[in-house]
């Protein structure tokens, strides 16, 4: 049994007990449930029954924990529908960089009323955080780390790792000097594994990987993905120690990084997934189409400048779909593994040419293929379909499976080429890559594949 | 200075290096620095340069963290070039779930003879590994672990931590009874927080995370991000412990899954980003655009059968591309939201219906959106253009301007909603939903936008 179909069955229950309201049972499931398999609960409830289970889960005190799993509706609806003193209580469980991001969204009387009932150290923490721009390191850290001084000893530090309760995860003691500067660093297991007497300081890594507090987050995730860490230090600008990102974020960073630019690629704008409102939706992707709306009026006015032609020989309509559409879907290939590859950085800027080189010429070899056999298809049909030709037209009719042929292979070269660059010039000029694949590039193609075409049927045909 | 600019200067001291056979120079930055951030120096050397630095990696002991690193192009270089009783050796000393990994990739004759090299207690493991299929828990998981009985007492574990070399990365002790089942787990964290004589099995957790070597290794990422695990142990079908997957190869995982999607969702088959060779790049990528040649072949055979409308108001081919690109476009959109949704489970099968109105219901406002603007667009230009109509047409040709305009929003409709449909219905049979992104999908849309454009046409202006 999976994951899936194990939250089907738990989430079957759920709806049963609340819609019989059978409460102590629902503490009862609730008391033996992780608190990330209760999140998924919420989208198949509705909202009175959300709040139900809101009650419910204070009352059992792991509104917390579940309220971080949750999609930003029904975290709305959660904090629309709490009394500040309560969500202040529930916030102040949290970890503090969870609660950052939340009161980020907040409008910002809500959050300076819930920071004024989040009292003392934990405010403190938080009106920090809160300064550090979106998605930076600063941003997704949290400020609770375990730091010692190079002469405390190891037992002295398993001493006080025993005492803490505040800290989320201890893999690494940081070893820090007076002014709060980082020093080195030691794994919990390295401590373990030594004697009790030795200082902290002939323990200690110097080699120390580190970011700041404005870093971008997708760099952050470079850094711990690629040395294999459990977590990375940040620094703020006099280079103190001031936070540490952990692997558990990194790997929401890479989930949540991989959705916005799948959804940037196919030009959707800042969809929410999750999100039910037509409305949101729809405004933002509205704007994305914009682009391809207006590479269709180009298209329009372009075929509108050989309608003679086109009246001569209707069939050269028929060819318009299939020579926009492989040039199209070659383009977007090309572009999609241009973006992938340099997100994931299997391809660089640098071996530009060498990538450049080997689209081309897949791009040509696709492009040959495909032209052969539409032509060969064409040069058949023509002989069965009695398309009509003016009677002056008819000894130049016999290129019309060249014309076509070529058409389609040229704009394939052409959609790979342009797939490529464009990526990679965006790169090159640091806009976000993957824009690229949206709308704006076939479009573009599109345009270019049709002028093409007509270009090539008038030089043979008339 | 980020990462990338970092490699950068680092790789052009190395390739000004090689290129002057500074062999002890070389020696020396190798030596400072980390095995993940030399091997991408490798695609930017030649082959004979790739060799060489092979070589001083071999001397300086640390080939096997750089092999792991490698592209698989790399890679084969370097099997191909390094003699079996070394390449055993340096096998030897890295993770047995990447060593597995990369024999899996080898012939069958060079895997077993390699496996004879690599002899003993390391070989066993790996021909275990070897037996389970790729992309699973069993095939990901490293078989060393660490792992006690429920009456060992803390101190007498924490002990026998101090002796081991061979464990990855200790957080976890995982207990067990006689018969090597899993009891429970205790953090590493927990065990130096304890009085040394109490015996594990008071201070284990009894409910663990699992998964089966049989698990796939999607479903496998999804347990550890879910609850923030830092391994995961895996168990075969006697419910035997017999691995763990780390949290560092489920991040590997995660990115190759996504990229693995997204090239899907792009249709261009299993294309190698970080290969240069054009043969397999065209070989992957031919199949995919068959789909959309055939698509093309039918919007020929169907735009055929309207060879008269056509003949009579040209105009009609001017609005083919942008009624067939809004629709791809808007189609596009829906099915990469649904597809990504159903990825990182945002989108739940179960609210099939609430998804499917926010799509059909966002197409309609952009549909008629789009619509009225195309109409007010086609009004005013029939108005100034003196596109041709024949005089018996005339009266009806004040029409033009709603067929374009209907056709646009009804396309855009059907796409939305195909565009949702589709994904969720191969997810529902169990087809990998990434695929309906794809030239498949696109291309079906476009064939059904023009022949309802033409249906619409036919009904208004004939």
């Amino acid at each position: 049994m999976n994951t899936r179909d194990r939250d089907e069955i738990l989430i079957s229950m759920v709806i049963k007990l609340i819609k019989r309201k059978a409460i102590p049972n629902l503490k009862n499931v609730i008391a033996k449930t992780h608190s990330a398999d209760i999140a998924p609960w919420f989208p198949r409830l509705r909202p009175e029954e959300q709040i139900i289970l809101f009650d419910l889960l204070i009352q059992e005190g792991c509104m917390g924990e579940v309220l971080n799993e949750l999609n930003s509706e029904e975290r709305d609806l959660f904090i629309e529908t709490t009394e500040a003193p309560v969500l202040a209580d529930i916030l102040h469980t949290m970890p503090a960089d969870d609660v950052s991001a939340m009161l980020a969204n907040l409008p910002e009387a809500q959050q300076e009323e819930l920071l004024k009932l989040i009292k003392g150290k934990a405010s403190e923490n938080l009106e920090q955080l809160l300064q550090y721009e979106e998605k930076t390191a600063g941003y997704i850290m949290t400020p609770h780390f375990f730091a010692a001084s190079e002469e405390t000893t190891a037992a002295a530090t398993v001493e006080r790792i025993r005492e803490m309760v505040d800290v989320e995860m201890v893999f690494y003691v940081y070893v820090v000097d007076d002014e709060n500067r980082l020093k080195g660093v030691i794994s919990l297991r390295q401590l373990v594994a030594t004697k009790s007497d030795t200082p902290l300081k002939d323990l200690m890594t110097t080699r120390v990987y580190t970011v700041y507090t404005h870093t971008p987050q997708e760099e952050v995730a470079q850094v711990v993905a690629r040395y294999d860490l459990l977590a990375v230090p940040v620094l703020d600008d006099t280079a103190a120690l001031v936070g540490i990102v952990t692997i558990d974020d990194v790997v929401d960073v890479i989930r949540d990084e991989n959705t916005e630019d799948v959804l940037k690629m196919a030009g959707t704008g800042d969809v929410d997934i999750a999100s039910k409102s037509v409305f949101r939706n729809t405004r933002a992707r509205l704007p994305w189409l914009l682009a391809s709306f207006v590479g269709g009026l180009i298209a329009v006015y372009m075929i509108g400048q050989f309608e003679e032609p086109l009246e001569k020989i209707t069939a050269l309509a028929f060819f318009i779909p299939i020579i926009m559409g492989m040039g199209g879907n070659i383009g977007t290939q090309s572009s999609t593994i241009i973006v992938r590859g340099l997100a994931t950085g299997e391809v660089d800027l640098k071996e530009g040419w060498k990538v450049l080189w080997r689209e081309f010429a897949t791009g040509a070899n696709l492009g040959v293929a495909y032209g052969v056999l539409l032509g060969i298809f064409v040069l058949i049909v023509t002989r069965f379909a009695n398309w009509s030709v003016p009677d002056e037209l008819a000894p130049k009719y016999v290129w019309f499976p060249v014309v076509v042929s070529l058409a389609i292979c040229v704009n394939m070269i052409i959609a790979a080429t342009v797939g490529t660059i464009i990526p990679m010039l965006f790169k090159r000029f640091r806009i976000d890559p993957a824009i690229a694949t949206g709308p704006f590039v076939t479009t573009s193609i599109d345009v270019f594949g049709i002028l093409f075409y007509f270009i090539i049927a008038r030089i043979f045909l008339f």
